[in-house]
């Protein structure tokens, strides 16, 4: 049998690679004879650096960049094996979680450091960025990114605007006569799985802001921005970008990537699942074992082991799916394409417990589920 | 395929037969076209009443009989369906579970109460009486019950003594004149799955008095009473009891059915499969479902997973386990003939949330083996 481990990371505890591992010495305790190829995937977010330079060996790049306060601080990125392509997220130099939760304050926060991030991997030689946006700090529409790749925002008075989403207000022109040369030489993806405009109701501020640190005035008036930044997208560069599904991820960001640099949006899943060829080594195997922390009926929307399933029910290849904890509305995943999700707790225990002991209980569900396959129905 | 669903109960949350009817509902969601057999059983312990009475569709007596401390108390035992056999379970009269731990105290209590259960059991017309005697609060070496059935025991001024284990000592004769009739035309078998002898620091009253109450001076004094006691059932009945592996069951009581009723001991669960066929029901099936609350190293010393997957290996059927708890170690039973074994518990939860969530766990489990095992390798 040729199995192949395709799974995401166990949040807090291990990482994809982690989970493959210890799913794959498992089930070949189990079944020795088999065939067991890992890949470890992400969705486009925590996680997407590492399973791409993972599986294509490539390297991860660290560097020090802007928080979104615009203090120093250490971000990474990653590059893929050939050297043509880098893999970005947001949340390494823009993200909520560089924020001590007093500090959090969208009126402020700057995407500055993601521009310099992808600044940075043009000047590696990377001709293809994928930029994954999950976790922001900011709503700012992208423009500190824009800023940092050498767009200018200014006032009225022919004065830089400050940063932040406060600031967006006050825009009267941008100058793009400075942008990095680079850009129109690269291809923008960008790991989006929401689909909010970037204002009104569903919009950036109101959707997103309020964890971010927006009160419901301050959601008020930085949506007031969004709209006057939009406006002026559109009068200076010829871009409608307000109602775009997914303009308002990352508080504006994919509005500003698609305005500035000219970037497609993607579901996350397809451009990992894209970039690592899952589709050919799917079709290639008997059985796929997909697999993430938590599995709910959540997990339909864009997670890894709902993509995993989609694909291989093209193929008619069975899925099984293995989770930290399973929901039992997860049931409804048995629709669509996965034929049976194991959880790995093995007895009433505390989530400290499940964290410590998760690499000895997922390769033990590995052992598991192929001792079960041995059995012939 | 054929499937038979042979569990015990889960301690503290289902019944054999409640373990037992979900994993079947949850295998036919999974797998609807197979043929699913029940089989509740149990290892001669608690429950064993139940699992006999169901499966042969016999009924349940409830009659009141002395407790340890010889007070009223509502007892019962199970008739199988043809009248024939009766099953007792030796706690539902003289269990710990009966007293109040404040009022254990084996140097008074007394095993009269399983006496009535097996004179109203003959007299209901039984020729075959099964006795499981697991969980006593007595260490009377069974004098009580044998007492309830007839004999007396008559200290040196041929007064009758005392009950308890406590009286023992002042044994001088012992009269088995008055012994009810029915017991020689009954077949005694008794469900033990302990290998204690009567006396000595194997025996009933050091290993298993501590629990029901003794301080270590009581031990050693229930100790030598039980060496007088087995002496005199020597001198007067011929019977040498004292070494024979199973005799300190249940307080000695294992001895004295041995020798005041002939007894035959055997293995608790050999004797539930033995009158349950499941043997045979075992050759039929194509794969065995079994389960208990709790699977560890120690279900290889007479649980019923590890039973069934004995019987199973025999006839090279592969056997899957459920439980509420699975430990590491059962690993071990890989080797004993269980296939792999399924932990019920879906996320990190307390013990309270699994008892609380166990059926619809166990359903969900059924599901999920019954899904796996249609994926073909």
């Amino acid at each position: 049998m040729k199995i192949l481990i395709a799974t995401d990371s166990f949040k807090d505890s291990l990482s994809a690679r982690d989970v493959a591992v210890a799913l794959k010495m498992g089930f070949l305790k189990g079944s020795p004879g088999d065939a067991v190829e890992l890949l470890p995937l992400a969705d486009g977010g925590e996680g997407t650096v590492d399973a791409l330079v993972d599986a294509t060996h490539g390297e991860r790049i660290k560097l020090q960049v802007m928080d979104p306060l615009m203090r120093e601080t250490g971000a990474f990125y990653g590059v893929t094996g050939d050297g043509q392509t880098a893999v970005i997220e947001m949340a390494a130099a823009s993200g909520l979680e560089k924020l001590d939760p007093s500090l959090r304050n969208p009126w402020i926060t700057t995407t500055y450091g993601t521009g310099q991030l992808i600044a940075s991997a043009m000047d590696y030689g990377c001709k293809k960025i994928l930029v994954g946006i999950g976790g922001s700090a900011t709503n700012d529409c992208g423009a500190g990114m824009a800023e940092a790749l050498g767009v200018k925002f200014l006032d009225r008075q022919g004065r830089f605007i400050g940063k932040g989403g406060g600031a967006l207000g006050e825009v009267a022109r941008i100058d793009v006569s400075g942008l990095n040369p680079l850009i129109p030489e690269t291809e923008f993806l960008v790991a989006c799985d929401v689909t909010n405009p970037l204002t009104g109701p569903e919009g950036a501020s109101a959707v997103y802001g309020p964890q971010k640190g927006a009160d419901p005035e301050m959601v008020t008036r930085l949506d007031s921005n969004l709209q006057h930044f939009a406006g002026k997208i559109s009068e200076e560069l010829g871009k409608k970008v307000e109602l775009i599904p997914g303009a308002g991820a990352a508080g504006g960001l994919g509005a500003g990537l698609i305005a500035f640099l000219d970037a497609k949006l993607e579901k996350g899943f397809d451009l990992v699942a894209g970039m690592l060829n899952l589709e050919e080594k799917i079709k290639k195997s008997d059985l796929v074992i997909t697999g993430e922390g938590k599995i709910d009926s959540q997990t339909r929307f864009g997670k890894t082991p709902y993509g995993v399933a989609r694909l291989a029910a093209r193929f008619q290849k069975p899925v099984i799916a293995v989770a930290g904890s399973v929901d039992p509305q997860a049931e409804i995943l048995y629709r669509e394409g996965i034929t049976a999700i194991f959880p790995i707790i093995e007895r009433p225990m505390s989530l400290e417990q499940a964290l410590q002991g998760a690499r000895e209980m997922v390769e033990r569900t590995g052992e598991r589920i192929a001792r079960t396959l041995r059995i012939q129905s």
